[in-house]
């Protein structure tokens, strides 16, 4: 609810239109809706200029379907993360188009209404196979709000050549979200060739002393070239959504 | 070393110019210079924007002064962080102009040349009293950048209405930097409020089990916002700095 | 066994009623019962002033029965928590009356003789959807140890605005429960808008470097808000019992 | 700023005696005062009931003095705690009588105005000889909130008769301070002893694995004893404090 | 390979029985088998003056067979721990006669040859139910190896009244192990009481920051009781093997 | 306060010549002396059968001064560990003989009474030579508590040799201690050479990932040798005082 | 891409061959080839001198076959690491010859060209049954890259004269891997018997706060003893490959 | 002692030379010598073939200085590590000729006999300047035991051009030892890079969430490039000495 809302409260009350007491309700009603389990927020898309997004792990199908039903009614843009099949399923059938499943991502998106404008393209850099669906997760996100995406996989630093042969193609981009497991190494020489921001994704790819990401983590939080920041362990989806407000006009 | 030097270059040996064997030593000979202790990488500024920092701690004041004063003969801004009293005079003494020392940032600046240009403000807010040096590190590191800054301090969780009278002028920033320690919520707390790209900065501020900011740093990684990311436990130099190149045009 | 009943044993050696041998055998005879498994301390109301609780974790439905069954043959009120499917039925089995169960909180209740008298009620704050377990077992409790319960879910900070809306609510209780997982934050923010205390109860929901609840945890220990006390990480039973104990008059 | 206030603004607005935009302003216009460094929030006494309190670690003698001399001013309470002497001494320079200071809690006290009405007493049971500064902390603050405090000192488990012979004591009050480092055991004891509200309050005392106060803050966080909740490694003050939201009338 | 045996075998050298490369030989000649998959070290009952013993965890119910086979060939006792119900059954296929199986404590045990003489009792002391089968194991280890063994089950801390009426028969033990999980309180207090040694086992029972027995380990290393020792968690067999070197003449 | 004090108790209220109303005063009348600061357990020779031993690290040198003389004023054996120099003479300006002050060890011993009866001696062995004080403290407690004590010192693995030759000497004691920084190897490696109990202390000597010797203590905690325990890091008084407890007849 | 064949474009470039645009397009040109989810490198042989290995763990038996199968084309010997049954059929379904499975180390290995010159043998020393797969993988990946590998198997240190009648052949090595869980403390005392590199591999073998690996971490990053380096938990290939290259002329 | 020295004994005992006891005696009687607090043992250069160094921490200049007597009374070469200018002069007191103190790498050397023979040079490679000192810790050592060094250094990945202008001179090396702090991403890179084993010492060199070197250490571990094995935090001489390990002929 926005000053602007506020102030024409306020001149309804001076114009008599609203009495103090429905006004002191008023300003309470705020745009949710409770669905009994989880109140949806469909002005988000408002406050924050992105729409809500379901994130599945943890919730029922039936759960997932109920809030998709909801965004659907309210005509947002719905983006689900951590999606299995049994979530997919529970969104298409209360959608009204075929939304779009990216089986590596693990999300599902119906898009709805206008994409925000943009200010150039955001890099998706990964390191290792095994860190392709969090890297997915960040690239359906970035696209599902607007961003045109640009994807650079497997180039780890253990075969450096392969990075740098595609480092044109890197510094083409506004935002660089980089994805890596194991030691994470990727994101510090990343950061120190580009001189745009570069959002750091640590996985839980590794084994014996990475400690589910932790390593990963910690390297990329040490980077010794600026300009990187961090989001938590596989949360490709974070680094996404992050990127897209660095590249909203 | 861009791709147009480099295919100068190979116009160069195509032309008769520049035998290969000399091609390959420019290849090799790359724009730093050796002091003995530290490579001073003036190119930089072409190759990230910016220019490099003299990060003062672990450096002898003799060490600063001998890097200030090959930066000078650059041409160079100089941006010193982390700066005691000696690490400032040590600048002072082979500056051409007065340099700006903030005593609570420990900044030393000396500005040259233009600065790029922007898109927005910068926000930096603060949680206590005690996270205002951090705070101030990046408030300076991004006004040397170029950017305008404003400052929004002590207006942590426990007091939310402090934060909420500032909300507005918060809300003007393109990019928003929290700094915060003890339990770093404010991060989340303005990550909800806000649809630019936040910055949370951990602080060492704390006792017990706040572990030398883990605990902040904890927080802000599990953010429950999205659009936050963090850097690492007092770098308000890498929060500066990564503002800033999501604040260039 | 009381100061009343010791001063009354030895009331009745002085009387010569009984011996002091006897004496010295019964300050030992204290009030439990042995089930080869487990010693149920049926006592325990007298001197703590609540029933004794049956966690029902690591135990299998067939203890679980026969310790309910030597609490109902001594008229207590019976509380299982943790309790799945099985668990229920063994109770249900050995009990007169229909036992509740809440399947979200996994407590198990069948309610003998008079409740203690209460100050207020009790407010239970939670997050998000995830933390619902735990309040729903918080809730449980301190309804089961006779206070009036009020919930008010899914206000986490991320949507601030949401909790502002329920203050008014959360303002009236005597004492407020806060559950979240992730960062943990909204344990400071309430702890800083209300005057009573508020037990704080982190869950071990979320992902990457939340690690299991560590880092709501950490959070909720430095609280920069004053008047917050933490439990166990998903100790939703704790928080309620805790809760009542607070709130007896 | 409450919600009367907001309704009174409200029908100002009605009434013609307050225009929306001035409205507007005022809702803004929250009662802190600004000193450059730290904002000292008098209203707090009336949103929290308690006096704001000065955290003097990390701030200078004159930063005290100056907040210390803004509270006089404001006739509110002043309570200071980790203060040295110079912090002492800069207080009691700008106040009007002479301030208590307890050189063990480090605490600096000027009561002002009425107290509280309280239900009972609040014991502080401390297990070591090294526990007595925190324990003392507790202490204090209870105190200034108007409580009356019971000191049971010295009692810790390695030596489990000392503790019997004050358990009625203990029992006599409303809330239970239990301030232990090392191990912490005694507050599982004494929470499995008595039947009010037990506050754990881990101190730093102990050497090798006990790791700056975490065992023993581990150790209190799983408590097998119902009841008991925990607060910051070495936070007397907090715990002072939250036993002062419970046993206020 | 004793001194004693060293020298008789320097003697027949010296006798010219044995040619000194033979000596350097049955030197390297020790007692042990090779299975293929691990050394059954018989000679270990008079290195150390216990039988080996299968820790089946890990091994397959074939190698298990095969080692208590090789075990049995030599006339040893076999003690086996961990065992599942298969491993029983391949013990229980190559022994003679039929071995005892423990199913709480998961020993399987078939006795040969005479028994140590011992000093007095050991008292196997546990808090909870859940920490029951670490406690058996700890029992019957020191059971085979010739101990009488005093279980005294269920008297946490919680409700101490359990543990003193117990307390006269633990202080008849020449040794006392104390297995508790959760907060592992017990050993300390148990400590602070006996003159005996104390060896504490930390289990793995508990939830939330109990972090697997890390919990408990940590309270028990920082006991403030003296005379109290540590084994790793869970190990209710080190603690057994432990007591019975302990309590051997 | 023994059984044995009781029955008497409880016949002189049989006997009339105490009331009931005394007993349970008396009952409560336990013999400790208050100092202000610390409760002196005098009776915990009788209890425990060692005398209580001062730690002096974070007591002033008056307080030990005054705990010491209140030791004394009793006839009982004083024993002080972490001793500095202050405290040293703190102890001998109120002793009447001359205290033994090991320097190595911070130990300070007056010695009085008969000592107990043991059964054997008690080996302390050492890895290097930074592991000395915390080994001498070990060695110094043993023997202050009747002991006969036999030091093995620097014989750690990195040169094996060097412990195969006192391998004799160590296997002759009754129990074994093993103080071990850095890896802590040594205790596994004696623990599979000796059939008698071993004591591990781990001590925080070392560097880099010793992590204070947290990686000593994990090593000894996951000893493959069985009849290992360990107590605290650097807590040499512990080991020494146990092994007591376990060499007595 | 060595100097070489850039010197060699160079002159191409020199003599009018090569374009200028062409040499910076063949500069970018490096060889390897993209399956779509993983770059093979084909050329890393030349530029380590060791083939591209396939670790199977988090890939698919189909992309496990693909990538085998790529290699296969460029007549590259295929080593795959982690590899179940699946795994090792994909591979067999695309090799023209049938490629050796190890099941205990989960190794498929297909041998192809010759293999480089080795300066002596490599030996794997392991402390138990439990450590075999990871010495396996060790020994099979050694053996691979061309070395003669001896194993020597479970010779632990609770036993250590199993050691010690092995070290003849131990010290014949160029270079020692040593393979240890638990307490790992065998790593340390090889190295402190030959005159050889160590390379110790820590096993997720153990139990309690053996913490999955990290007990063996620390205590051979700890070692006392010197020329001993450490590779992640459980990488046994890891281990063999840096042998490996230790061995090479 | 060797075999050879054992075979030798026993044919002396069997031509009737020596005595069965006097040879037990012998194969006792190792060769170090007992100055009270360390023993040195002289013969290690014998059985490791590298000379016993003096680690200075923890050791006093006194004792520095008997240790260093005792080496040069036995012809040994002397190196000691972590020597400050007191220790320094302690070995200055007791040499016959100038020691070599190299004050950045705090070691100081005196080379006596012959240097063992090496295959080829060593590469010491280190990112950054605060990394300087562990690197000549490192090279010093390396350089003491005989080996030609090469020192690059100031070569960290955030500007991964000056890396690469020295990649040539790094492949030249037989073993590359890389020294990094923060996070040690350089280890990765260069390991990628080279076919020679290569050695990571991570340095305790950061601040924030580098937890002392632990970042950098976990990465090292973590390496996605095969070939790499890692040191102890900050242990240049574990590195350097390893080194000479590998290059020995």
């Amino acid at each position: 609810m926005t000053n602007v809302a506020i102030q024409s409260l306020l001149e309804q009350v001076a114009a008599g239109d609203t009495s103090p007491a429905q006004a002191l309700d008023k300003l309470r009603d705020l745009p949710f809706e409770d669905l009994g389990f989880a109140k949806v927020d469909h002005h988000r898309s408002l406050r924050q200029g992105f729409p809500e997004v379901i994130y599945c792990a943890g919730k029922t199908p039936e759960q997932v379907g109920h809030i998709a039903q909801s965004m659907f009614d309210h005509g947002s843009t719905v983006l689900a993360t951590r999606a299995d099949e049994a979530c997919f399923e529970a969104i298409r059938a209360v959608a009204n188009e075929e939304p779009v499943y990216n089986r590596v991502a693990r999300t599902v998106l119906v898009q709805r209404g206008e994409l925000p404008a943009t200010m150039g393209s955001i890099a998706v850099v990964s390191a290792g196979t095994s860190d392709q669906a969090v890297a997915e997760e960040a690239a359906e996100t970035a696209a599902a709000f607007g961003n045109e995406v640009d994807r650079i996989y497997d180039v780890g630093v253990a075969g450096i050549h392969r990075l740098f042969a595609r480092m044109e193609q890197i510094r083409k981009a506004r935002v660089v979200i980089v994805v890596a497991g194991m030691e994470g190494a990727l994101a510090s020489v990343v950061g120190g060739l580009v001189n745009r921001p570069v959002i750091a994704v640590p996985t839980s790819v590794g084994y014996g002393a990475s400690f589910g990401g932790l390593s990963a983590l910690l390297t990329m939080l040490n980077s010794c070239a600026s300009g990187v920041a961090v989001v938590n362990i596989d949360n490709g989806f974070g680094a996404g959504y992050l990127a897209g407000t660095m590249n909203r006009v």
